[in-house]
């Protein structure tokens, strides 16, 4: 049985708590939380804790709060050697404090607070200092998903940049061809089917093999009568830089 | 029975021609193809013509060509006042020849050739010049697809160029995201499951509240960080004008 204390009370933290629940090999000894009711649904209260003064033995401590607070709550823990993670895509292992053994679980994926999730599909990225961490880190890991990979901090840092294009900037283009939509007295609804089928196809193609549209057709009597149609300058800019994108990847061919 | 006849051969054709075939309500009379091998593994041959002059009596014609083929193929139809409709997002419903009664059946998906689709959820845009023949084309869309819509040829244009946005420019996304993954010896495979949530997300949320990220949160650190890795001209640009652009869209609300 491994013993696994979180720290914090945020989606990822309560995300993890209910994968952890569900693997019998993994005991949660306790979670911290400055306010004990955000948990009350997820675990007796008694395990519930908000003085780090109280936290107990563990196999290793999983620091699950924002970003900027890891540095300041790692300092914070009471005890050295132990093993400390935390479960940021951006922030280094180095910024734990070197007190303590120190390690990334690093789960990617966007957490909606209200939508569940099937952590086994959820590719887990682990650092650790020591051969022996990555292994515990490891036996975890596996226990909650099919998908762990040894990931180093500049790694890292390059996968969280490439979530931030297949993510962030894609959302932001649907949310894009929504407002063409709208504009245009458009149902989005129509679009939703291609939505999926795009991001379906790149589980067996390419992207590069399943590029299709104007301008990877060099099409561009289609492309001119398009950057007409957008009088939006922001629409007509992004639309720009990206036909030319895709156009000068064809000519590096 | 509604009698269709379709012009081509190439991906939509097959397609249509293996949706009508699945419903007892439609019949293929005919279809028109140069070359008879391209179909003789969907339909009998004594279906496939390759003669205009061929061509029998039928509720509707369906051209299923290359945009640029729409305009003469439907000029070299020897016969007057029948509903002949092509099958483009692009193409306007005034491109057929005005000889006979014009319209449009624009089935929105991307169509590749050997991957089996299912038109149940496709959305197929309808369009013509008088209300009968849009029953006709509504009776028959609505045979292989449950998402049938009335969309004019102005809708249209703005349909196909939120399509760039929302197919063509997100997989370019992705191809950038795989770029940088593989610059940074990082496997792409982690990318996939978030690829496929940031999709399924919009099924139930609107693209603007599922927008998350760095810009999104206005965290200007991280954004600066971001771009110091991005050595690459073409990734820094991208990055920069659809971080803008996430920006700004908050700035508007």
């Amino acid at each position: 049985m491994t013993k696994v204390s979180i720290i914090g009370s945020g989606n990822v933290a309560q995300h993890l708590i209910q994968a952890f629940q569900l693997d019998n090999s993994i005991e949660i000894v306790q979670v911290f939380a400055r306010t004990k009711k955000n948990l009350a649904h997820l675990l007796h209260t008694d395990r519930i804790i908000s003085d780090y003064s109280q936290l107990q033995a563990a196999d290793v401590y999983i620091i699950a709060v924002s970003d900027d607070a890891i540095a300041e709550v790692s300092s914070a823990l009471p005890f050295n050697n132990q093993l400390v993670v935390h479960t940021s895509g951006t922030v280094a292992l180095t910024s734990i404090a070197i007190t303590n053994r120190r390690g990334v679980f690093y789960p990617l994926q966007t957490f909606s607070k209200d939508k569940a999730v099937n952590f086994k599909t959820i590719p887990i990225c682990l650092e650790a200092e020591n051969e022996k961490d990555f292994e515990t880190l490891s036996s975890i890991a596996s226990t909650i998903s099919d998908a762990v990979y040894k990931i180093n901090s500049e790694q890292r840092k390059a996968l969280h940049i490439a979530a931030v294009f297949v993510n962030n900037f894609v959302n932001h283009l649907y949310q894009m061809g929504n407002e063409i939509c709208e504009n245009n007295q458009v149902p989005f609804e129509i679009l939703k089917p291609l939505i999926q089928e795009t991001a379906h196809k790149i589980i067996t193609l390419s992207p590069k093999d399943a590029q299709t549209g104007p301008a990877k057709r060099n099409d561009l009597k289609t492309i001119e009568a398009h950057q007409q149609f957008l009088t939006d300058e922001n629409q007509a800019n992004v639309y720009k830089i990206l036909t030319q994108s895709i156009l000068n990847n064809g000519k590096k061919l």
